[in-house]
């Protein structure tokens, strides 16, 4: 059937999709959720059908959504039925609990980022890995799935590249900034793309952004690599492993974190980079994500397991998830405490400090460049020397420097402190009320918003002293915050 | 935050929906898939939000898909957060494999009907029950809740309310409304609401249609059962268990056919008429939904269970469904059909006037109206006085006649026979095929197209003598129609 062809603005969040009349749709024997070929004189394209019953168009028109859109320049266009894609039965074989071949995974997940599957049905393939778990094959086969269906990082040399990944819930902790331009200035390869935060007050992304441009493109990201041996840019720029960005969506309507999809995440970004050296950090303990230490030692587990199969050299370290890490809780708080570090500055938080030295250290003795032991040392000479310093400033520079002064970094316009209730040490700091006060302030979408951490754990306090300070762009959203942090969970001094 | 209301025509297909600016989302710290609560003069209104990228409203705007825009009058309306509904939780837990409680299905339930889930979210819960199988309880809860949160039929008399249900996969057996208006002379009222055809050639509403309006609302239903003890119309008029139609939507998508929630659909419906006798026909062998006995005794038994737990009667035969049933296959020759046999003329299709007998006499012993064994001679003695028909006639004038004359029917412009390939008897005919074949022709949306049958099973016929006429609108849909009966297994003659 010829249709005339009208374009809308609105988009449909990935699924290519195409609204046509009621009355053509019984023509064709369609119904809503069917598919269609889109003949155009150079192109054939397959989208899903919606009827319209509300006559926005006319018999005889067909309305293409934003993504199919922009794949047709054609004023009229040839419509036939399509059938529906092999992936289909391949989620309704996952549905019934029965194991997919690395065939079947591919095939779902290329439909998956060619936009061929509607949300109701990579919603079902979604709930179908939650409830039946995936098998380490399965998981094997996801994340090379997701690396072959995206763009690549590669390089043409023997140089090592690493990588790190942690898996959160420590608020502040920022290390990787620090990490990539110390291991860079010994010479291991670091291509970093890093996330938005979508529950937290920022994520290594949000925070890099406060300093310089991170939507960077996979051709930049190869040439800044090229001069500095690493970058610091947004995952969500470039086409790496874009399967998973669309599967986290449909998992965050039912905040659901499945941990065989959690671990293909994360090695296909690292893959896709081509990182062979993957360092990863699991923060545990009361309040942290992972609260027992069975837990975070089974996920170790997995990882190491997944690592061999995919060929890759991995590194999981348990650390400390019990307080916050470092001062700034917020873009532009996190930005100044990573710039006290790597200048040296006497402001440095010195938890946050330690931390990346010791990441940047294992990551050092697993490319090589050191004797086992001799990584943190070795880390600390970078950074001490003002090299690592330097390293980032380059990066920043490639990547579009917008402030490297910790001191021109300004704050939201309101503000308000928060008084220590009594006078002691600081025993301990609720990683989940401050991240959810923090969040409260704006943060990470007003970047200068968050709260400063006075006094850390193990830091001594007298009653009435400033313990937080907390920044917001609007009285309401300072109140908000406020009201969050008068849980009298927040802090322990004793 | 106050917003300028725009609307939009464009429909989300129930979800109650909004689009926001990137900006204030941001400020409002809402993603895609959140909650606001929209506060107009009158009105609180809860709706999901979607964030707009692409610039199709402004900053300070808010534009209502057309399910939201109808319960909106005000220019500008007051918008905030609003937490996620308790139903989340509860499909969670679904998803975890817990069994739910009754007041958790109902509320899930009445989210579904008043558009407060995402397509997502109710995929969820769709895939959670179907791979977590539904407990006896909950098809007893979701039955009740689908009954609670719709419109109802509810009769302050003490006559019998009787319904029939046949789970269907048999071409052309439209028992049902030869079966209301015997059943109906008798005193047992059936007030019967039907489907439309998904994938079949023809679901009742619409060969009914090719006779009378079938899009009666439920006070004109009281209004036409009061007189003539019974109705048939389109199920989907009316809100009668509404939730049914939504969940089935999502389902079709992986054509999925989870027993639990079919069984609940049917019962519902049945329930919201207040129907208290129920016949179930599930017609069983080679070719036919269920093939084998074990099987279709199973369903029954379920069937069984469920009509004890829900104070239902339910009667459950098991039919054959090896062959089709009457010989028109589409809405208009499915008409002709049934007014052949109400009429007593002599062109009535025997097995579909037996079968339809058998039904009517089964309800009639249920009802008490005959003694047992006794039903089916009782139904003949009603059909074959003429007093079914005069009866199914004021029902259609009722309804709003359009045609009661099978002569006057008139079929599809394009027409081709097909010869028998050899002579003696007929011994079947594949049900799938022909469904297959007659869908192509365009039923049911062409009403005049279809296939009839010449030679039923059992019938002589003659090698070159005519065994099918094929009706189609359009020269292409009758030869993708006749492509498909070419197929050797089409019948067999022995």
């Amino acid at each position: 059937m010829r249709m005339i062809v009208k374009k809308s603005k609105m988009t449909t969040g990935g699924p290519l999709i195409a609204l046509i009349h009621d009355k053509d749709a019984k023509d064709l024997n369609l119904k809503s959720g069917d598919r269609v070929q889109i003949t155009t004189k150079k192109d054939q394209i397959v989208c899903v059908i919606d009827v319209d019953k509300g006559n926005i168009i006319e018999s005889g028109e067909i309305l293409l959504f934003y993504e199919t859109s922009r794949l047709v320049n054609d004023r009229e266009v040839e419509i036939s039925y399509y059938p529906k894609p092999k992936s289909i039965e391949y989620i309704k074989k996952k549905l019934k609990g029965v194991e997919l071949e690395k065939e079947e995974i591919y095939e779902i997940t290329k439909d998956i980022v060619q936009g061929n599957l509607t949300e109701t049905e990579l919603t079902y393939f979604v709930s179908a890995n939650y409830i039946h778990e995936m098998s380490m094959n399965e998981v094997v086969a996801t994340t090379n799935a997701m690396v072959e269906t995206g763009e690549r990082l590669i390089f043409n040399d023997n140089f090592v590249t690493a990588d790190k990944h942690c898996i959160g819930g420590v608020a502040g902790n920022r290390t990787t900034p620090i990490v990539v331009p110390i291991v860079a200035c010994a010479g291991v390869r670091m291509p970093k793309t890093s996330s938005r935060s979508i529950t937290s007050p920022s994520g290594t992304a949000d925070t890099m952004e406060v300093m310089c441009n991170v939507n960077i493109d996979i051709e930049k990201m190869k040439e800044i690599i090229s001069k500095e041996n690493g970058c610091l840019v947004w995952g969500g720029a470039s086409q790496l492993a874009p399967a998973d960005d669309k599967i986290i969506k449909i998992e965050h309507a039912m905040s659901l974190d499945p941990t065989g999809q959690l671990l293909a995440s994360i090695l296909a970004k690292k893959k896709s980079v081509s990182a062979t050296h993957i360092l990863i950090d699991i923060p545990w303990g009361k309040g942290a994500k992972i609260e027992e230490k069975a837990k975070a030692l089974k996920l170790k587990k997995l990882f190491e397991t997944l690592g061999r199969r995919l060929d890759m050299y991995i590194k999981v370290v348990l650390t400390s998830g019990v307080n916050p890490i470092g001062r700034g809780i917020g873009p532009a708080l996190e930005a100044k405490d990573i710039l006290y570090v790597l200048s040296n500055d006497s402001r440095a938080p010195k938890d946050l400090k330690e931390k990346s030295l010791e990441m940047a250290g294992e990551i050092l003795e697993m490319a090589g460049k050191v004797g086992k032991g001799k990584g943190t040392q070795e880390a600390r000479k970078i950074l001490e020397s003002g090299q690592a310093y330097n390293r980032f400033i380059h990066i920043l520079r490639l990547q579009g420097l917008k402030n490297a002064d910790p001191d021109k970094i300004a704050m939201a316009k309101y503000k308000e402190v928060i008084l220590a209730n009594k006078t002691g040490q600081v025993l301990s700091i609720s990683n989940d009320l401050i991240t959810k006060a923090a969040r409260a302030t704006g943060a990470p979408f007003d970047k200068a918003a968050g709260i400063f951490i006075h006094k850390q754990p193990n830091e001594l306090v007298n009653q009435d002293e400033v313990i937080f300070s907390v920044y917001a762009e609007s009285e309401d959203k300072l109140n908000v915050a406020l009201e969050i942090l008068k849980d009298k969970n927040l802090y322990k001094i004793k």
